[in-house]
């Protein structure tokens, strides 16, 4: 398959998950359109319908003495919702597929039906961005899994692609916080509850994305493979090189800007806007949303992603890549 | 919670997964609507979204020695297809989560990517139909999992909801083919090409649902449970008793009547057409459609469902239950 017949949504950054897309792309033909954006878009009359799908397994996305079932349900589906975010689209619903082992297992005496949890966390973070449950399959499984199809309109859907050199590149919020609460988590390390909170509900940049795409975003990706790894993605779509300045980086309380660039499962968007979007325009931002907006680099002529700290070239760490080139 | 309390769309049948999902309805509270119906629906200027989810696992929905990577695509795809057909829509499109476990597994040298042959058979049940592959996830797992989520338009849905007393009971298709070929693939013995086809590669009744909603059709349900229990379904959303008559029920070779009402995941469709429905029409999608349309029994006043071999009663078969009350 050449460059050229993979066509624009198919220019994926680099990782054995990305060449195993790849395969499957070519294998798809003419039935696959729009694929290898964060949301499929479907015209609908004078409407765009986005779409997602995101799929959340025990022992690969969560565990389930980290997180409640509540919890579970509810970061899945911020998963698919922050897709939309990053297309500027605003939710109207969720489909959610639930998969739970027998009884014996996860269900003590007293306690909620895992399902009902799992559930609740769905339609908690549904409502959250006004969004509704629309319809679920329940089905035993031998893991935990809830994978959660989310809907709803782009007015201005922006797509990865669109990114042009000269670009401002900018990012919402601070990272680093789930990094910071996977290792503690992982250390068995008491995790402080603001922390918790981040890894454990995280928000889903709605009204962010929708702000972003009104305000001229070119090109727009959540922040779910860690920074370095979504903005390969944004440079290989869009045919540019990504230049990210760490001493820009705005980052969670005790991590550093090197962990924050790998940290994955953050939800923040990061989002190429004009030259002409400056400082004034993210103070616009922050008094609507709530939320910063810092311009951590740029887009230029090339390809790839260049991270420098202070001016000096650093090595872009790996993200993670659930089917890593051996 | 109340049966009243309950609202149309949630008077499922029996059994534990159904007790389940009631439970999982009343903790969502106001984020659920329409829920327990074969779609969800979303009206769209004056369009109206059909919208389904469909997980099948490994060793619960398929294995791998019975079924290539390719058929598990297929089958995992028509399954949520059949649930568009059931409500009368005609799908445009799928989106596909893939689980897949670690590269020893499943995968010998010279055979192709599982995930390649896998989404290839989700491509290929999506053309079948006229739609698009619009997106997927793609995910390491311990078990292969594929979860479809298919969209399409309903020009009048047709709900489980709609019959009512005196209407005629009819059925697509052929019964007990799934059945019988499961029974085979689980002695190891032979499966005959037909039926080895039936039971890879299920067709939706895509083309049948859009004729049965244009004429009249106004309950209906896909096959999926078998069909004592999709008839309870109806017979509870409906609030009407279900009588079928099991000496007019039509037979896949060498499978009895209780065998054929006993088949889960033949992906027919069960519907309760107007007493001015006759054989005439059935007449008219056979030649339409080309497929046997028979009535097999009728709705009447009262509950729950009725099966009777020559005028004596029968003890309605189980149903699969992913979920069953111990």
């Amino acid at each position: 398959m050449s460059a050229e017949g993979e066509g624009e949504a198919l220019r994926l950054g680099t990782g054995g998950e990305f060449d195993r897309l790849r395969a499957i792309f070519a294998s798809l033909g003419a039935a696959a359109r729009g694929l290898g954006d964060d949301c499929a878009l479907v015209r609908i009359g004078t409407r765009t319908l986005a779409l997602s799908i995101d799929l959340s397994l025990e022992g690969v996305h969560f565990r389930t003495d980290w997180l409640s079932f509540r919890e579970i349900g509810w970061r899945a589906t911020a998963a698919a919702l922050s897709d939309l975010a990053a297309e500027g689209a605003k939710p109207i619903g969720v489909l959610a597929s639930v998969g739970l082992p027998g009884r014996g297992r996860g269900r003590g005496k007293g306690r909620r039906d895992p399902a009902t949890e799992i559930m609740s966390g769905v339609g908690a973070a549904a409502r959250s961005v006004g969004a509704s449950v629309l319809g679920g399959d329940l089905v035993r499984s031998s893991r935990y899994l809830v994978d959660v199809c989310a809907l709803g309109f782009a007015q201005r859907p922006v797509r990865r692609s669109g990114a042009r050199p000269g670009d401002g590149l900018w990012v919402t919020g601070r990272l680093g916080g789930a990094g910071l609460a996977l290792r503690a988590l992982a250390a068995r390390r008491r995790v402080p509850p603001a922390l918790r909170r981040r890894f454990a509900h995280p928000v889903p940049r709605i009204a962010a994305g929708v702000w972003l795409a009104r305000h001229g975003a070119r090109a727009m990706i959540d922040v779910s493979d860690g920074l370095t790894g979504d903005a390969s993605h944004l440079a290989a779509a869009s045919g540019v090189r990504v230049e990210i300045a760490l001493e820009h980086m705005l980052c969670w309380p005790g991590a550093t800007p090197l962990a924050a660039v790998r940290s994955g499962e953050e939800y923040e968007l990061l989002v190429a806007l004009p030259t002409r979007f400056g400082e004034r325009h993210a103070g616009a931002f922050r008094r609507a949303i709530g939320l910063p907006l810092t311009r951590i680099g740029a887009c230029t002529a090339g390809r790839g992603v260049r991270i420098t700290d202070d001016g000096r070239p650093i090595t872009p760490p790996r993200s993670f890549d659930h089917f890593p080139r051996r």
